[in-house]
C-alpha cells in the first residue's frame, strides 16, 4: 500500500535524519498492511478502532481522515468501528472520537 | 446479533444478581453489534484488536475463540489483525496475542 | 439521575444520528448512576478517579466541572480523590488532573 | 490510616532492601489516605475503581480483599463502583473486575 | 536532586494549599531520583520514555525540556529512548514524542 | 544486537508462519536497538520501565531476565529504573514489576 496513506509528516523529519528509523517503519509497515486476507478499508477500520481506544487526539483524526479521504470509508463505517469502541473501552473514548469523526467530516 | 457469542460466563452472575446492569450491557451490546454497515465477523475482528491492544489476557482469548467459532474467522484475518497491533500498540501486546491466538487454535 | 448530568454535547448529535446508540447509552447510564447504595455524589467522584488516571484532559474537565456545579463537590473532596489518583497512577495523571481542577475552579 | 491496609506482602522486601523507597511510601500512603474530607472506605472504593480501570488482576483482588476486610465494604457497595468502570472503561475491565469480586466473596 | 528539575509549576499550588502533599511528593522524589546506581540523566531518558508510551503530550515536553536543559541530554539520545517507544509502544506514541522532541528542539 | 536477546520463542512460531512479518520485526529491532549513542544495557533498562508501566506480567518478566542475564543489569539498577516507575505509573505497576524482579533473582 503506497505509504503516504499511512504517514504523517513527521516521518519527513524521520526519513532526513533518522533513515534507519525511516527504512524500519516502511518494512513494518509494508508488513503490516498487506491487503490480502483482510482489504485495506478493514485494516485502516482496524487502526481507527486501535488509536481511538487509546485516547489519543491526533492519531484519531488522522486515521479517520485517512480512512475517509484515501480509502473511502463512510461516516456509518466508521461509527460501526466506534460502537464496538463504546462497548469496549468506555464512554469517554467514545464520545471523543465521534467528536473527532463530526469535525473531519464537516471540514 | 446472539447476545451469547459476546458474554462470557460472567454474564450468567451478573443477570441474577444485578438485572438491571443485565438488560443495560444487553441493549447496549444490540446497539453494538448491528451488523449492518460492517458486517458481525469485521466488527469482531475490531473486537479483538482492541482487547489485543488492551493486553488483557482472557479478553484476548474470549474475542478470538469468538471470532473463529461463531463467526468463522480464519488463522489469516486475525493476523491480519494483529499485525495493525503490532504497527500500533508494539512488539509486547504483538507477541502476546499471536501465542493465544497459538494456542486457541491448537485446542 | 439526570442525564444532563452527564452527557457533554457530543450525545446530541448521537441522538440525532444514530438514535439506537442514544438509546443504549441512556439506558446504561440509568443502570449505572443508581444513588442507591452509593449516593451520586461519591459516584462521580469515583468518575472523576477513573477520567483523571486515564489522563484525558477533555473528559477530566467535563467531569470535574460536573461533580461541583452539579452535586456539590468541594475541591477538598476532589483533591481527596486525586491523592488516589497519584498513589495509583503516578505523578504526571495527578499534576494534569489538579492543574484542571484549579482551572475549573477560577472560572 | 493503619498502613497494613495498603501493602501487599511485596512490600515487605522493599523495606529491607530499599529502605528509603519504604519510608516515601508510608509517607505517600498518609498524605494519600487522610480519611478527613472523604472517609478511608470511600478512598478505598475509589482505589477499587481505579485499578480495575487499569485491567491489572493482582491489584483488582488486594484492594476488593482490603474494601471488603478492613473497611466493611458490601458487595452492592463494589459492584455500584464496577458500575462506573463499565460506563467509562468498558466491558472487558468490567466483566474481569466481577467475577474477581465473586471469587473473593466465595473464599 | 534538585527538585526544581521535576516539578512543573502545578506544585507551587499543591506546596501552597496541600502542603502534607508536596512533603510527601518531595520525599518520593527523593527516593526515586537517587543518581547512585544509575545517574540522573539515565533516569530522566527512562521517565522520558514512559510519559511518552503513555501519551501524555504536556508531560513528554516538560520531561524532554528537563532532560535536554538540566542533564544535557542529547537529541540523539533521546531519540534512542524514542526507538525503545516505537518497538514497545507503536507508531502513533513514537510519532507523537518525536514531534514534541522535534518543537522543543526549534525553541 | 543479537536478536535472540530481544525475542521470546513466540518468534519461531512467527518466522515459520509469516516470514514476512518476521523480517520487517527484525529490521525494526535493529533499527532500535543500535547500541550507539545509548549502549545497548541502558536501553534495555528502558524497556523495562515501559513494560513495567505498562503492567504485563510476562513481557515485565521477560524484559527483566534479558535485561540481567544477556546484559548484566544488577537488580540495584533495576531498581532504580522501577523507582521511576513509582513516580510516574504509580504504585500497582511498581509492586507488580519489584515482585516479578524478586522472583526472577531466586531462580
Amino acid at each position: 500500500m503506497k505509504k503516504e496513506l499511512f504517514y504523517g509528516k513527521g516521518m519527513n523529519l524521520i526519513q532526513n535524519d533518522f533513515p534507519d528509523i525511516y527504512e524500519a517503519i516502511v518494512g513494518l509497515n509494508e508488513a503490516v498492511y498487506t491487503g490480502k486476507t483482510l482489504d485495506y478499508k478493514t485494516q485502516k477500520l482496524i487502526a481507527v478502532a486501535i488509536v481511538a481506544s487509546h485516547s489519543d487526539d491526533r492519531a484519531i483524526e488522522r486515521q479517520i481522515k485517512s480512512a475517509i479521504n484515501e480509502l473511502g470509508a463512510t461516516k456509518d463505517e466508521i461509527m460501526d468501528v466506534l460502537r464496538i469502541v463504546l462497548l469496549t473501552s468506555g464512554m469517554p473514548r467514545f464520545v471523543k472520537a465521534v467528536k473527532i469523526l463530526y469535525d473531519v467530516e464537516k471540514k
